[in-house]
C-alpha cells in the first residue's frame, strides 16, 4: 500500500496530552507490518489500576477481542498492562489465533511481573493472516526497558493501519477539588460505523473509580462519541475502546456512582475528549474531503434519531452528493424515510448551513440553491433535520465518499 | 447529466417480449426530462383486469405511491390504465405534489374512458421538483390514439432514468392446459436496495386471477427477486411494483388460491420473470463492472440467511474489494460478523468462485490465492458462505462499489 497523504481534514498538528500518574508507555518496530513503521504499544499500569471496555459487536470476533472480555470479567477489571499490535488483526485464524493471544498475553506479563490474566490485548490489520506470536519477546522488554509517561505520540502512530495522522486528546478535570487528567488515544479511518467499527480507543486517566463506575462513564459516552460516527457503515471484528483508570495520587476512596455529583466535571470531560476522538477518527475518513456533521430533531426519542441520523450518514447517495457539493436535500428526505423511524413527510424540516431549504414537505419558499451550494464547497458541512413527529434529538458525524474510497479500498492488500 | 456508456454487464440486446391478451400501451416524450427522449408510458387494460402492487416502506413516499396504494385499496383491485413518468419523481413536493397526482389520473382517465379511481400512477426522477400535470394530457391523447400490444422496448425505455439500457423479460406458461404469457418490464440502476429501492417493474399477464391470489403471488416473488437485489442500500421514495392480470381469454374462473395446484408452472415462470428482472437491475447497477451472486447456507433460518446475504452484499468494503479484483475474504467474514444473526466463527466456510477459500474459523490449507484472483478477474464472481449454525439458505445479488458509481451520483443534478 503506497503512503497515502494526510487527510485535508486533519487538525493542525498532535496535541499535546498530559501524562497519567500511573501510567507509562512505549512503542517500536517488533516486525508485524511490513514497512519499518511502529507497530506495537505496550502500555503499564500501576497496581490498582481498573479497566472498563467496549467491544465489537461483530458475531466472528477477533482472538484478542475475545480474550480481553474475558480478562474484563474475570480479573475485576484490575490490569497492568495492555498490548496492542497494528498490521495483523488476528482475526479468522481459528485456533492458532487465540494459542497467539496466550503466548503474547504471558510473553508481556512475564516482562511486566504480573498475571496474564492481567494482560489486555488489541490488534488492528489485515484479516485471515496467522500472527506471529515470536515477535513481542524482544521488543516488549526493549519497551519495557525504556518507557515513560510522555510517550503518546509514538503511542498513537503505533496503532494506526490505513489513518493519516496519529489521533490524541487530552483534558484535565476538577475532581475533589484536585486536577485529575485524562488522556487518550485512537485509530480508525475505514470501516468506521456505528457499534464501533474498526477503531481502536484508549482512554486513561489518575481518577480512582471502580471498575462498574468506570464501564458506565465508558459505555455512556461511547454510545454519543464512537457509536455516533460513521465512514462506510462496516464494522470490523476487532473494535475495542478501553478505558484504564490508575487512582494514582488521589485522596478520596474509589467512587463507584457514576452519578455521583463529584464526577460533573470529570464526565463532562471525559465526553468532550471522546468526542474529539470520534471526530478526528471521521475526519481521517478514508478518501474524506469533507466533515459533516447531522442533526436529527423532532424524533419519536432519542434513540430514533439516532438511527434516522445514521441512515442519513451512511447513504452512499446523500455521500456521493456532498462529494459533488450538491446541496441534494431530496437524498436526504429519501435517507429519512428509509430509517424505518416515524417521521411526518408534511412537516419534515431540512436546513443546510443554517439556510432553511424544506418545510411542509415541499422546498421552503425562500431556499436560495446558490446558498446553499456555497456552504457545501466548504470544508464543514451542517446538515440539520426536524422530522416533526416528537422531541428526539442526536448528533451523527460523517464524511463525504469520495473517488479516494474507493482507490484506498480496491488497494488496500495489493 | 452526461449519456452514461451501456454497461459492460448488460444483456446483448432487449429480448423478445410477446404481446399480453387485453393490454395496449405506448410512450412518448412529453416534457417532464430536459432531453427529448421518451418519458410518458401509458398502459390501458381490457374491462375485468385487477391489479396488485408492492410499494416502497419508506416513511416519505411520494404522491403517486400514496396514490395507487389507495387505488388498490379502495377498486377491489380493478384497474384500466398505469401511467408512468421519467424524470420528476413528485416525491416531496407538499400538496402540489398530491394536486398533481390527482389531475393526472383525471386526464387519463377521461382519455381512456374510466374513473380515475382505476388509474395507477407512478413517477421516477428527481425529488423535490414540483411536478408539471399540464404536461400529461396532450401527450396521453396522442400516445392513446397509436397504442398496440408490442411496443415493449418503447415501453421500457420511457420509465429509464440512470438505467443505461431497457430492461424486459417474458415467459409464457401453462394453465389449464393452455398458454398465457407473462410480459414485464422493469427500471432502476442507483438507489436499488433491499425493501424495492428506486426501482419500478410492472408484470403482465393474461392469467384469471383474483386480486388477493395476484397480490400473494407478487409479494412472494418479490421477496425473492426485487428485495434480494442491491447496488448501493440506499432506498426510494418512489418504488413500485405493479402487476396487472387482463384474464382475457381464460375458459375458467379467476383463480383465488395462490396455492391451487393448477398455478405450479405460472408461479414457477412468474419468479423466473422477476428474478431475470431483478438481476437485469443490478446489472445495470451505477458504475458496476462486476455481477456478483452472495449465497448464504447454513444459517439459522432462511431470514437470517437473507440478512446476511444482504450484509455482504452491501458492504462498501467488500464491494469495493470485487472492484480491485481483490479475493479478500477477511472482509466477507467481517461481514458475516456485522449482520447481526448467529454465526459460528469457528465452522464459519467459505467458497469463491467454487474454491473453497476458509473453513474451521481460518484459512483452508490447499487454499490458492492465484486461482482465486483468477476468478476475481471475471465478470462474474462467486461467493457462497455456510455460517454453520442451521439450514437457512438465500441468495442475493449485487454488484461491485467503483469509481463510476461515485461519478455518476456526484454529477446527477449538476
Amino acid at each position: 500500500m503506497a503512503e497515502s497523504k494526510i487527510s485535508p481534514l486533519a487538525p493542525e498538528g498532535f496535541p499535546a496530552l498530559q501524562p497519567v500518574a500511573g501510567l507509562e508507555m512505549g512503542a517500536m518496530y517488533a516486525g508485524f507490518r511490513k514497512r519499518e513503521r511502529p507497530d506495537l504499544l505496550m502500555a503499564v499500569f500501576a497496581e490498582g489500576s481498573v479497566a472498563a471496555g467496549v467491544f465489537t459487536r461483530s458475531k466472528a470476533p477477533a482472538a484478542p477481542v475475545d480474550w480481553s472480555r474475558k480478562v474484563l470479567e474475570t480479573s475485576g477489571g484490575k490490569v497492568r498492562a495492555l498490548v496492542v499490535n497494528a498490521g495483523n488483526a488476528n482475526a479468522f485464524t481459528g485456533e492458532r489465533g487465540m494459542k497467539a493471544a496466550v503466548k503474547s498475553a504471558a510473553v508481556a506479563a512475564k516482562t511486566v511481573g504480573c498475571t496474564p490474566e492481567e494482560v489486555l490485548l488489541c490488534s488492528t490489520g489485515v484479516i485471515g493472516v496467522p500472527l506471529n506470536a515470536d515477535l513481542f519477546e524482544k521488543p516488549l522488554e526493549r519497551i519495557h526497558a525504556g518507557m515513560s509517561g510522555a510517550m503518546w505520540r509514538e503511542a498513537a502512530g503505533a496503532i494506526m493501519t490505513t489513518d493519516t495522522y496519529p489521533k490524541g486528546s487530552c483534558k484535565v478535570a476538577t475532581l475533589e477539588g484536585r486536577p485529575v487528567v485524562i488522556s487518550g488515544i485512537a485509530k480508525g479511518s475505514g470501516m468506521i460505523a456505528p457499534d464501533m467499527a474498526t477503531m481502536l480507543g484508549f482512554i486513561f486517566t489518575n481518577a480512582a473509580l471502580t471498575q462498574g463506575c468506570l464501564q458506565a462513564i465508558l459505555t455512556d459516552a461511547t454510545n454519543r462519541s464512537f457509536n455516533s460516527i460513521t465512514v462506510d457503515g462496516d464494522t470490523s471484528t476487532n473494535d475495542t475502546c478501553v478505558a484504564v483508570a490508575t487512582g494514582v495520587g488521589a485522596t478520596y476512596d474509589p467512587i463507584d456512582n457514576p452519578d455521583d455529583p463529584r464526577l460533573q466535571d470529570f464526565r463532562t470531560k471525559f465526553d468532550e475528549l471522546m468526542i474529539d476522538l470520534a471526530q478526528q477518527i471521521v475526519r481521517d475518513g478514508e478518501g474524506a474531503t469533507k466533515f459533516v456533521t447531522v442533526t436529527i430533531e423532532g424524533a419519536e426519542t432519542d434513540e430514533a434519531a439516532h438511527t434516522i441520523g445514521l441512515s442519513v450518514a451512511n447513504s452512499p447517495l446523500v455521500k456521493t452528493a456532498i462529494a459533488g457539493e450538491d446541496p441534494n436535500w431530496g437524498r436526504l428526505v429519501a435517507a429519512v424515510g428509509k430509517a424505518g423511524e416515524a417521521a411526518d413527510r408534511d412537516s419534515l424540516q431540512i436546513w443546510i448551513g443554517g439556510q432553511h431549504v424544506a418545510h411542509k414537505g415541499a422546498v421552503h419558499p425562500r431556499y436560495s440553491e446558490p446558498e446553499a451550494a456555497t456552504h457545501m464547497k466548504g470544508q464543514d458541512i451542517d446538515i440539520r433535520i426536524d422530522v416533526g413527529v416528537g422531541n428526539g434529538n442526536a448528533t451523527v458525524w460523517t464524511c463525504d465518499l469520495t473517488y479516494d474510497y474507493i482507490r484506498i479500498n480496491a488497494d488496500y492488500r495489493s
